[in-house]
């Protein structure tokens, strides 16, 4: 769990190479989610452990862990060696064959997938995983229609953005056929107008199930969920709502889909998420955390009985890189060194103790914080203009001046040398689970000072 | 251009340990387009330039190129040292950002591709990377609709496999809303009954415009086109067919998408398959090729006009490895060691001195041979039952009896030393573009061999 620490003056980088780096990037990058002409990317030089350095001597402490997939830290010497290793003896091979980093890797993700989730498909990352669970479940029940919730994401391909339950769905949306989209517990601003957890909980599955009759069950392939959403919000679910979901799709012969493609691989100091629920999802999509994004690779965790309908009949499915030599050694590295290090009891322990505490010390504090939830290395503060209405700190979907105020908090962090995650109106702490506890500190002091901003912006009590 | 060429006796490789690798692989790898239990992986024990090797000292030389991908062969010496310093240096990093190994791999890409497709936006391959070109022909015209061929293939996620104009699209199409298929230049076994290159043209490109006129040229956001069809067949089209599209295009305000994901990257012995027309699409899809498959990648090459449209409005489509660092230091020393080694050059000599005569000269021999066609590193045979007739050797999408002619060519080739891609009634010639002369030779022998089983499934002169 040692970072390496350089001190600032150290860093390697070149201000003009920078300036070089970001006038190609300029002229030929086509940036995802970007107006192109807006934005100004920093330039990076390198990173290591927790933190990354530009080229101009700023160093930042990451919490926000690239897009939530560096699990592991920049630079872990042991991810890093084995990608050294599998590209000195073999690079790549098409999917058709038995490779070893392929196998292993298969082997140790079935291993700490929950129940009998014990075939491996694996993908580029999480996108096609949705994609190809939702095929699965089609193909297996023998019906189109697909439930998920607002407030979600599950990638950028087309079913996997009509799943999705943010704005970014709207411009690729030309009503999708077969998708329809539910309400799931989120108690702070609760679609079910419940006071309590257990009210939350008990609604929600009122809801859902009211949605899958009027739906007509007989229709229904797949309940997609996120076991922890996201960037929507990190609403972890109250206790019961999972194991409700479950008896839903069990009685109602639906596929459970759990996408853990960003709260897998110890994000909430499990080694899957669903563990925290006691849930066993009939597939279950993974990505980021699973070699931490060193190298691309996604997946679909699959029940044995789903796997037994594609025994005779082919699977009509797949990707030039399915299981790619590269990205597979950099899983097996990552997951043996995760095990070997207590990475994911580390993230527990440090989220329990250090992050969580911290935060609720802030909220104390600092009146633009409504809300803090999380578990692990998951964690949301909402902020808000005012505590008692809470009413978010920028309006839902807020773009340019309607968004300044958390433009102002994210730039304040990193003014502070701190790399925030931020959406909408709330900022995520979501830094690597190598974490140390010096660093969380660090972090949460950076985020007292950049709160302070977000106060200025707050109108009530 | 020199392959190692270890004798098998040398080879690395254990039996034991290839057992174990498929005995894991069996366990726990669902592999793509498969009927579970009913493939027998090879167990892979090292490449090298041409060729693999199992466990048990069998080699292969490759005509497959993977699945068309290694252009540059397996463990080019450059791109893996390329991808093991990149790795000590930032294995990965997220999008957001100006890192120097995207910035250059965008560079370099954009200096290859023709006309003004100057900005590059990444993806982890070829799929994704039609997602992407759809979706941005879409906001670009404000349209829905888009047209694609009868024997094409643009990947399995949810748009790209509706694209698709062969059986896989089958099972996961719910009747896709916005899609139309129509038909190509494929004068062997011509849908518009020509009997000239020349007549296959003009028909083609009537049919297209009739279909476009009765589907409503106001409703059609992009023609997706692969400039040379890859897995369907690798149907050269006729010299005039895609200026026509292009005019075409113009003519009706249509979104010339054209698929060099298989096509580009010195395939056809140009670095796109599209400058052999003299043809500039507007948007162009890639990914295979641009780093030989060493880490997964792929993109969409943007057009100035549209690029521009997503100046100031943000452009609704990403992904967590867009642009990966590792995946980009690759692509920067594959097209550097290409252009260094004339390996686009050196593909079209190959292919217009040895393999395209070598394949001529063996369909004179051979009566199974219907058709010879390709070019550069690119060529397919028809075989088929009858000459005259041109009845398939084997029925369209034939499986399991149906298709044991082929099977029976295939496990020839295989005896012989030869790993063969074959597609239906064809085998494609697709051996990565540094085979040397001597190798391309080795490789005719073994088809020789083959082909003499496929005639014995002949019927007729």
């Amino acid at each position: 769990m040692s970072n390496a620490n350089p001190s600032p003056s150290s860093l390697p980088g070149d201000p003009a190479a920078g300036a070089a780096i970001k006038a190609t990037d300029r002229a030929h990058v086509f940036h995802p989610w970007a107006a192109q002409g807006r934005i100004d990317p920093l330039a990076v030089a390198g990173a290591e452990g927790s933190y990354f350095w530009d080229h101009d001597g700023n160093r930042y402490l990451d919490f926000s862990s690239g897009l939530v997939f560096t699990n592991i830290g920049y630079q872990h010497p042991k991810v890093v060696a084995a990608i050294q290793e599998q590209a000195g003896r073999l690079a790549t091979f098409a999917p058709g064959f038995a490779v070893e980093a392929r196998a292993e890797a298969a082997r140790l993700i079935a291993e700490r997938t929950p129940g009998d989730l014990d075939k491996i498909f694996f993908t580029n990352g999480g996108a096609e995983a949705v994609e190809n669970a939702v095929r699965l479940a089609r193909l297996h029940t023998g019906r189109t229609k697909v439930l998920s919730a607002y407030r979600s994401y599950h990638g950028a391909t087309t079913t996997a953005i009509h799943l999705t339950g943010d704005p970014r769905r709207w411009p690729s949306d030309q009503g999708a056929a077969g998708v329809v989209h539910f309400w799931a517990p989120y108690l702070y601003r609760s679609p079910f107008h419940a006071t309590s957890e257990e009210q939350e909980c008990e609604r929600a599955l009122a809801h859902l199930e009211d949605t899958i009759v009027f739906e007509g069950p007989g229709t229904i392939a797949a309940i997609v969920l996120e076991t922890v959403p996201g960037t929507a919000g990190i609403m972890v679910p109250p206790p019961g709502y999972l194991p409700g979901v479950r008896a839903l799709c069990d009685r109602y012969g639906i596929v459970l889909v759990l996408d853990e493609v960003m709260a897998g691989f110890g994000r909430t100091g499990r080694w899957f998420a669903a563990e925290h629920f006691d849930v066993v999802p009939d597939l279950l999509t993974f990505a980021k955390g699973v070699n931490s994004g060193y190298v691309p690779l996604g997946g679909v965790a699959i029940s044995a009985e789903i796997a037994a309908g594609f025994e005779d009949r082919p699977y009509p499915g797949g990707l030039t890189y399915s299981g790619h030599p590269l990205a597979c050694a950099a899983a097996v590295a990552t997951i043996t060194a995760m095990a070997e290090e207590g990475v994911v009891e580390h993230a527990a322990r440090i989220g329990a103790d250090v992050i969580g505490p911290g935060l609720r010390e802030l909220a104390a504090r600092h009146p633009s914080v409504g809300e803090v939830r999380g578990l692990g290395m998951f964690w949301a503060l909402e902020l808000v203009r005012d505590r008692d209405t809470r009413e978010p700190l920028v309006p839902y979907n807020a773009a340019g001046e309607a968004a300044a105020p958390m433009a102002a908090f994210a730039a304040a962090c990193r003014k502070a040398g701190l790399w925030p995650f931020v959406n909408m109106n709330r900022t995520h702490v979501v830094p690597p689970c190598t974490i140390t506890e010096e660093e969380a500190k660090e972090g949460l002091a950076a985020l007292d000072a950049a709160l302070s901003v977000a106060d200025t912006y707050t109108t009530g009590g």
